[in-house]
């Protein structure tokens, strides 16, 4: 739901390990490496902490910054997004990693060696076809569509968005072309979140996982009446939400000395180094729920920053997976443990304390059952297991339809409403609640959308696997005791940072190619039971 | 006392402006500016990012990092420091800097445009004499210096910081002579924080301080029972401490929509831009008095940092003039106006309201006695007005010494205690409330310590002329008017921001040389009246 902000290389924390995490064994400098790999691992620490710099520039201006600091911010997040991308593209990296090949050839492909080689020789290449021109003119499109995009939404009307929109589509699809494609060209887009990964998979996996989904969406809204939520709105202050919200970070493992939560107005995370990771999150005192879940969520994020390999800091290997894999953290710890019943068995005492009028006579099974009310609606943000994927899939058959030229920019609202009716059954009032509520096209994010639903696709894929390790984690999380998870995590998902793509990272992990079946199977069972289906 | 970490390039904030603040009728770029003139502001503008945000870096490791960041943190700043020192001296700079000489002399020398190349050339040819080698030899030095300060302190002996202390010095010494310097080689030192300034003229001023001063303090110190503070110890909570400095800075005229204030242990302020100035302070909530009047110094700081020109942003002019300028901003708002009479007219309800019960049968005028109340002591950072700038002669007479060898490093305990004893009447129980009390020479920051005692000069100079021009200006502060001081020192001094060396912006601003007569004047009146001598 919110974004992760963790581009940022990583540096050795000095934290807690759980069993698992394998930071110390790893041999990221080989006996016999020649001098271009130490010069090469020296820039990449260079990068890297341009970056992680850069994320701490975005959290502040979020959390601390006063307001008279915008204009010198945005001054020095383009100096240092440039100076970050200069480093890193120098013609003499390309030179040391043509040096390095004979080298990198003979070296054991599963090891981190080969691994970083691999993953920088794939970024840099990915960087040099970037035109710095398009990457310029791209940069004052986005600032322009972005205002433009706040203007329509105060309107609630897409016309004055129109144009921007229009542009941003056409200097994407520049982009798309010179970065180049295997198949189509929203891959080139794709590629940027989900390396490895073809638009053709995302297709089909979608239409597998709607025409799953559909039928359960719709047996739902029938039978709104089976499940109450109303006790979830009332007063219930602020301090004591965030007290729980810590609580709960504390309960999954997340290590306070390498890391904080702050309060900011959209929930993010930046991971700045596996020892300094940073969430935010944001209390509404007229209703439990949002602000634990998002806590939950950006905690996820968090344990899988917490988890990159200290032994990898400042390489680009000490990074998440991809998009999806990130989201997939989120939305385990979120969702999969955060909405289960045995977390409620665990946690529901903890609340009931601190609002034992609100909540009372409420117990951890009807807690359970309204934090996990699904019914269909119109913003992407606020929608439910079941429905979030359908918004998705939504968005990335408008964007493919838009960048393909399928679909020209002035039908886009009505195509909006047409989805919207069809996968949803709802009809938005205007464009605010349709298709002006994201803030991704406003600066030309098209191909982030996929990632979240598969970060949803693979979270259940995730969890499946640990069940079959783990069977006893139900009942230890039930207990309060989340360690195991997180254990499973560490040493399927965590430890292997950005040295797989996500595909091969899914199948090491769970032993089975992506898809949508395991999802379809958690949805099925869980919301078969709360609705009586 | 503090630090001022304000070395920040400065980008225009959005704040509201007192009159004499100039921003805008500056101008920096003249209509005939030759292309190398516009290169040259482009880099000075990513020179000042860098900077501004190794700033933030810093900040935030002292008020919102966890513990786990420390290394990550270490290499980021490391990484941007060196990058801000090669953008900076690059050869290109040189050139451009030639290549603008003869346009440059038939600018108007008062013009904003001749006043940027001066201050640059000067910082890029002192850059340029820098040996890199010496600077990588002295961080190392630094690090290992401040490690067996650590140790040395924990012991409270001076023994086992005294190797690392004299190899400190050594390097310093090396440093001296490769930056050069007209007369001796603590010029070369000075220089960095006072330009312009000769070792001579602080011996000398120094010299007719320490005579002025020391009948004085003896007076003072037959005397101790005309004054009681005791009511000062006792149950101050945080949060009313607290309450109280925001009140204080809101009043003095420091604008929170271009800062802030965070707590952290050693009070400082970082000044990212004119609309993002940073202060922070400590509460001790046993005693009333410390809290306030580090707010009240970083306040001093901050309005300095608030006021400089917004044309100017991203340049070396946007900076002080000197350390000693910025330490008389911070000194006339802690002391020549947070202790004077007239502010605790103003002031002292305020301060009742939140402690009612601590401070019963405690009025205004006893308030201003009890927080001027002065006695030796061996502390540097909890020494008053009367005797501070003893602290720092001895300190500078004995870095002086051991910079031209005539001290030798074992032996200056010894001198310490003596000198101690011959200014201040007292004796060092050890070496932890003696010669190591302090941080700076640590790291072998040697030409630092005249700075407090100049800047508390100038802050009385500055003082008399403002009362010349608007002799009202105490009166207004009792009524708790202080926009007066703020517009007088947005005129005088804030508004010239780096442009005139800190002898010559003295003369300006108060139309008399550099002395100690203010100074004098000021604490034979004040404390003559309160120990009645």
């Amino acid at each position: 739901m919110a974004d992760i902000d963790a581009s940022a290389g990583a540096v050795a924390g000095e934290g807690t390990r759980v069993a698992g995490d394998p930071g110390n064994g790893s041999r990221l400098v080989p006996p016999d490496a020649p001098p271009a790999y130490h010069r090469l691992l020296e820039r990449l620490g260079q990068v890297s902490d341009l970056r992680a710099t850069t994320s701490l520039l975005h959290w502040d201006e979020e959390v601390n910054m006063p307001p008279g600091g915008a204009a010198a911010r945005a001054e020095q997040k383009a100096t240092l997004s440039r100076l970050a991308h200069q480093a890193f593209t120098a013609p003499e990296v390309g030179e040391w990693l043509d040096e390095l090949a004979p080298w990198a050839a003979q070296l054991d492909p599963e090891s981190d060696a080969a691994a970083l080689l691999r993953v920088t020789r794939r970024e840099y290449d990915r960087s040099r076809r970037v035109p710095p021109d398009l990457v310029a003119e791209l940069a004052r499109a986005s600032s322009q569509g972005y205002q433009a995009w706040v203007e329509a939404r105060a309107q609630r009307r897409f016309a004055p968005f129109a144009p921007a929109l229009a542009r941003l589509i056409e200097l994407r699809r520049q982009m798309a072309d010179a970065l180049g494609y295997a198949e189509e060209r929203y891959d080139a887009l794709l590629e940027e979140h989900e390396p490895g990964m073809r638009t053709r998979q995302v297709r089909e996996l979608f239409a597998r996982l709607k025409a799953g989904l559909l039928p359960l969406v719709q047996a739902i809204a029938e039978r709104q009446d089976r499940v109450r939520d109303d006790f979830l709105r009332g007063d219930f202050p602020e301090a004591d939400q965030w007290a729980l919200t810590l609580e709960a970070l504390r309960a999954i493992g997340f290590d306070f000395r390498r890391g904080r939560q702050d309060r900011s107005i959209h929930p993010f995370t930046a991971g700045l180094s596996p020892g300094d990771v940073r969430l935010t999150t944001r209390v509404d005192p007229t209703v439990f729920g949002p602000a634990l879940f998002s806590s939950l969520h950006e905690g996820g994020h968090g344990l899988y920053e917490q988890g990159l390999p200290t032994a990898w800091q400042r390489t680009p290997l000490a990074d998440g997976a991809s998009s999806a894999v990130h989201e997939s953290q989120s939305r385990l710890w979120e969702n999969v443990i955060g909405r289960s019943r045995e977390f409620w068995i665990f946690f529901f005492p903890k609340v009931q304390a601190r609002f034992p009028h609100q909540l009372a006579g409420v117990d951890a099974e009807a807690m359970y059952r309204a934090v996990n009310r699904s019914r269909p609606s119109l913003i992407r943000v606020d929608a439910d297991e079941v429905t979030y994927n359908l918004h998705i899939m939504l968005r990335f058959e408008l964007e493919l339809a838009l960048l393909d030229g399928d679909l020209p920019v002035d039908e886009l609202p009505a195509a909006w409403r047409e989805k919207t009716r069809a996968y949803l059954g709802l009809e938005p009032a205007d464009d605010g609640e349709g298709v002006l509520q994201d803030i991704h096209w406003s600066w030309g994010g098209f191909g982030y959308f996929p990632s979240y639903a598969l970060g949803n696709l693979i979270a259940l894929q995730l969890w499946e696997a640990a069940l079959r390790d783990e069977p006893a984690l139900p009942e230890q999380i039930a207990r309060g005791d989340l360690g195991g998870v997180l254990r499973w995590m560490r040493a399927h998902v965590h430890r292997h940072g950005a040295r797989y793509e996500p595909l091969e990272l899914v199948r090491r992990a769970t032993g089975s190619e992506l898809g949508e079946e395991a999802f379809l199977r958690y949805v099925r069972r869980k919301y078969g039971e709360l609705y009586g289906l």
